[in-house]
């Protein structure tokens, strides 16, 4: 098969592996056939929850709008990028008529125009797979989890455990389509392409990365801008509840919960999945080509579809009775019931198909470990029970200052640790292939990415669950139902909190874990084109020259660039969402309860505002990267990408902890700590979750996939960077382009802040 | 001389640059007896003023005893050190009897004990010189800080005018020291060694900055716990003006400016400019060994002289008539004479000198350039009159929540623009040198750091003005002075806190840049030992290599996790203070005011906790960079140090400037903006104040001393690295004892926030 030297029991495995996919994707359509089947509550429920279904659906759709020219653009660039970057002796092979025998360039010469077109329609068709596939994630998982909401708020005036299990089931939906349509693209693209399946892809890869930086900034801004909206006027000012229906920014904070939680979060965590398996497959592929064993590719693919299978029986598996009422517990036991599944698959995989390698077997299982590390780094920085909460919660009692310092404190700290427990996991890497090529360690690293994401079924579930039981309490709220029931959904909102803080920490490891190994793929990448150029080869990443030095700063400053800009984002955002809430407070019978305010009004703001975010971002991530490797060449441009990576690992860490652990500080508080609610260390502790609220939700979480995309890019522009020695006019004019490109998108996303301009009272 | 063909002109310059230096020593004791001519004023005040003396003086005291246990320690081990790393070639040739015309390695078999001695002896006290000149110039610049407050204070009562002089001719005492100490001490090192200087000079370096981190340390959280704890109790809680009498903290934070804002910044400052000509030394002494021309060593010391002598005229031409009161205008008046009369000298030592080597001189103009931008950033981004601030200013009106949000934005965005003009200043430097060796490139970024700092002595007169005018308002304040006089102090604090702002900026950008050049001769500086032990030189840093890449991640790390612990040791600090004003308050007569409270325990206390902290930071900088580098070796040590550089500098960048948007936000509203003083918009913005001064004061400018700490450690300790290639038992032993101090170091520093213990009201 693609005259690679598959065995046939390779190649039966191959397709048992897109059966495992397609199982997957099954599962997903029985519980949503099962959760459709429940009943909707009363007429005053399904009333709120069309306005938030309404909502939802109309911010993806505007979304999709939005996108669709840039879409189309890269499509024809992707496709027409073979003119400049011509076809690897891979694809030669593997799609023209090449005697036996040739040696790597000595194949080029039997070149094909098949080969041409294959690789012109992989590159821009697999970008279009992974972009549709990251977009239908979020979409179909954000659209289930707002029909879970309401038969969640129907199913608690019920049972507990009833409300848990249709709460956690929806979340899975999104799980297995996550899993499903990440393990069916990989493998779809390997059994097309074989050996010549890198190009494609890094198409992938950029696909599902770019779409996942639109829906975790959109998602993020409309989210943040909602609740920052709605909290500042409507609890600050005029002194209501949180989910208080006069307040006209309601509806638009609840559909936050599903696009920026569900949504953002599904994309995101698909695009770890995805580039976790891209960098694999990348550099199995580089290293089967030298030694002609075809396992280091399959192990990745099998030891995902482990991950599948188990993930599947774990989260069929959490179930309570209404006696526990241990939702907590229940997701736990799935969980671990996956875990030990997989390790297990994971060992029997090396032993009966690996012939002993074990050393695959200890990074894969290295992963897992780091996965559950950073769960617990995370717990410990962000959870109730610990040091740094408690005292974040202690210094609320000084006002609002201390508060922000000590959060900032732990904060700064905890970036510290998980960043040590990612060096550590890549020194087990280090360890295992100690005294081979770098390649092998890259890989080894691709895999520890690849364990560390085994669970991700699991993991999508657990954090989905979060907004789902969250819009079911506020339907439950703003539909006036009965307390016990509403105390049904807190309960269920409370363990929400802490799964979705724990999927947050392990979705930055993984991108950065991911990021790293595609760092590597770069290097190896950049010098098979240049072996095919004929010139010499990269020795090295030396950070010692000054040139390469400037790239490692610049791709330092990048994170910075895109926190600052998205926090002044959700500003300007949450400044219109202000003024709309005011606006309406202001009509008659709207502060009585007698007239409705106008939800749909609020909804359309936060998601204008959105909207109008995405396109510079995503100019800058797209730019950045090709300027700076066509001015600095291609060695720069990989300690750029090693700048970036640290940097935008510390910062990411830093923001979604410090965020985490601000809202739990809150939260120790409004449980009756220093005063309670009302209480002055209260409204300390509210400014320290307004503050953590963007930081954690919006710019943090959306340096994961601003990393990758801006790795991918790197990546698939390597090639043409190394074509041109010199600066010459064409590269030039093409640099000023670019540069003009970025310059209108910096412009666009510095508009002054929403408080700054004519926001007086 | 020293072997080194040096002609007898360039002897007599040399000779010429030392009496430069003791020119500019000279010019600060001329000044220092101007100074103190001057009367004392009333009996008030100088009552007043003998409690601040007397508390700073106490600090530096005791912190002096604190350190002598370290320093005698660090003194014996360098001066054991060559035990361990037999001397050089350099020393041999210089210090013993050697024939003409043998190779570089050749010369080691005819090695004399005298070569050991000196270069012992070198390291040892060279390290104790630079630990003097830095404690000297803190010391004295502060104590003549605080004579001229109280003669500034009694000025401001007849004449704006010479109330200005004082002040800026104090603060020139202490710019005067910097610059002449600073060229005292390289010029005689070099005198000494000649081309075996490195070693010597490295330990002058060491000297210079670890007590530079400890005065900055412990001087920015002294200063911080004074004033946040002042002004939690005193303002907020009992509602009294600033620098009220009945406030126990009054007098501690008086004297928390000196030994923060004098001491602090100007052995800060001082660390810079001899770090800098440490750096270009080295490098110069590499090229000379390398092509014979010493003109690449005496350029610098030439630049440096010039400099002295432009301060020293710059600096006297500063004054103003009490018609115009124009402060600003004849600061920068004084300052850009500085710069004419320095680039001109620059041009004429290129001409006559250098024979037309004019890339030295651009690389030098480009330092001033840099410096330059650098004060223009720096202003956009916290100048009053600029879009940053006004925007932070307009969301006070939000509350503190916006506030803080729009500070972190403007500040995540201010450190891209400063990092990309350095990386521009290091382009320059590539654009010069294109095409030769690294090592000449380096030289020309040491060099642009030489310019940057050719006006140190203006800049850290500027700086020290801040304090001295602000300790004069509040000695004016306590001590019951006439508005008149008040009036005149509050013009001269308001540019002070511009001057200050400004060199705080220069000072960080001189920081990244000195250890960039630092960074660049731990490469050449390796591989001459490597070349010694005859063993494969390392051909590059390379960052794809995941052993190194954990070194960059590391080496990232360490900026964030210094930045947590300052912030924790300022909170507990301020903890304490807090707990002392709250008692004397209770204490009958002192808010009625017929009791004075106890300015001495306060005093006492800010003491005692900056000195708690001093020692774990300290060991903590010393001991990661050997950690390491024996664990993960030379090459994952150079890229440690990268890490730390780029993570440092935006970290410490953006704390700068957030901190500094914040203040001038409120002082934006106390002018009357938005409501004023007292209204809501001013509470918010003095919780962005709050939440500023320790990132601005303490941890940010704490980085740069710390970044070159951690260098020179990695410096020194880099042939020690190299000799070991596998982990034998000693190493190991020798890491484990490192890594407990580390751990008690960080155990100490962890210690609960003062906000968190058994503090209720």
């Amino acid at each position: 098969m693609w005259k690679m030297g598959l065995s046939s029991g390779e190649v039966a495995a191959l397709w048992a592996v897109l059966g495992v996919a397609i199982i997957g994707l099954l599962y997903a359509l029985f519980l949503a056939r099962q959760i459709l089947s429940k009943d909707k509550g009363t007429p005053e429920m399904q009333a709120v929850w069309k306005d938030i279904r309404d909502g939802a659906r109309a911010y993806l759709n505007t979304q999709l709008r939005s996108l669709v020219p840039l879409m189309v653009l890269l499509f024809i660039l992707l496709a027409i990028s073979v003119l400049v970057v011509p076809v690897t002796p891979e694809a030669v092979e593997t799609f023209c008529a090449v005697p036996e025998g040739l040696g790597r360039l000595e194949v080029l010469q039997y070149a094909c125009p098949t080969a041409t077109w294959a690789i012109a329609l992989g590159r821009a068709f697999s970008f279009l797979l992974g972009a549709s596939f990251s977009f239908m994630v979020g979409y179909l998982g954000m659209m289930m989890a707002v029909e879970g909401n309401v038969r969640v708020a129907s199913a608690a005036r019920r049972s507990y455990s009833e409300a848990l299990t249709i709460a956690y089931r929806s979340g899975t939906i999104t799980g297995m389509l996550t899993v499903g349509l990440g393990l069916l693209g990989g493998t779809i693209i390997f059994m097309v392409y074989g050996k010549s399946a890198p190009d494609a892809l890094l198409g992938f890869g950029f696909g599902g990365s770019l779409i996942a930086l639109f829906m975790r900034v959109g998602g993020g801004i409309y989210t943040k801008a909602a609740d920052v909206g709605a909290d500042l006027v409507g609890k600050v000012e005029a002194g209501l509840e949180e989910d208080d229906p006069r307040n006209a920014a309601v509806i638009a904070d609840l559909v936050g919960d599903n696009v920026g939680d569900c949504a953002g979060m599904a994309a995101d965590v698909f695009e770890s999945f995805e580039v976790t398996i891209v960098s694999a497959l990348i550099l199995g592929i580089a290293i089967a080509a030298q030694t002609g064993e075809v396992h280091w590719i399959l192990f990745p693919l099998f030891v995902r579809a482990v991950g599948v299978i188990a993930s599947i029986i774990g989260t069929y598996l959490v179930r309570t009775d209404d006696e526990k009422r241990d939702a907590m517990g229940a997701i736990n036991f799935g969980y671990y019931a996956s875990a030990v599944i997989s390790t297990i698959g994971f060992g029997v995989i090396s032993w009966v198909y690996m012939r002993g390698e074990w050393r695959l077997f200890l990074a894969t299982v290295a992963g897992v470990a780091l996965a559950i590390a950073i769960e617990k780094l995370t717990e410990i920085f962000t959870g109730t029970g610990h040091q740094p909460v408690k005292e974040i919660a202690a210094s609320t009692r000084f006002g609002a200052a201390t508060t922000i310092l000590s959060g900032l404190a732990e904060g700064f700290e905890s970036t510290v640790w998980q960043a040590l427990a990612i060096a550590a996991s890549i020194g087990v890497a280090i360890f295992l292939f100690h005294g081979q090529p770098y390649i092998y360690i890259l890989y080894a690293v691709a895999l520890t990415g690849i364990g560390m994401l085994t669970m991700t079924g699991n993991n999508v579930s657990m954090d989905s669950f979060g907004p789902i039981a969250d819009n079911a309490g506020g339907i439950a709220e703003v539909a006036g139902m009965s307390e016990e029931g509403i105390k049904v959904l807190d309960d269920l909102d409370a363990v929400g909190n802490t799964t979705k803080a724990i999927t947050k920490g392990v979705a930055i490891a993984s991108a950065v874990i991911a990021a790293v190994s595609l760092f590597g793929s770069f290097f190896t990448d950049t010098n098979l084109v240049l072996e095919r150029l004929g010139r010499p080869t990269l020795a090295a990443i030396n950070v010692a020259d000054p040139l390469v030095f400037i790239g490692l700063l610049v791709g330092g400053t990048l994170p910075w660039l895109f926190g600052g800009l998205m926090i002044r984002a959700v500003s300007r955002a949450a400044g219109d969402m202000i003024q709309e809430v005011r606006e309406q407070f202001r009509w008659p019978g709207v502060m009585e309860g007698t007239r409705k305010p106008d939800y749909a009004r609020a909804v359309a703001i936060s998601t204008r505002a959105a909207q109008k975010e995405l396109l510079p971002l995503g100019v800058m991530a797209i730019t950045t990267p090709i300027i700076v490797g066509l001015v600095l060449k291609a060695e720069a441009l990989g300690a750029f990408l090693a700048g970036l990576i640290v940097s935008g690992q510390l910062l990411a860490v830093f923001m979604a902890n410090a965020g985490g652990a601000w809202d739990n500080a809150k939260k120790t508080i409004e449980d009756g700590l220093y005063g309670g609610k009302g209480s002055e260390a209260h409204k300390a502790s509210v400014v320290g979750d307004t503050v953590g609220d963007p930081l954690k939700d919006t710019s943090g979480p959306a340096m994961n996939p601003m990393i990758k995309v801006v790795n991918l890019v790197a990546l698939i522009i390597a090639p043409m960077v190394v074509q041109f020695t010199g600066l010459s006019v064409g590269v030039i004019v093409f640099v000023l382009i670019l540069l003009a490109a970025f310059i209108w998108a910096l412009r666009i996303s510095k508009r002054p802040s929403g408080f700054a301009e004519g926001m007086s009272e």
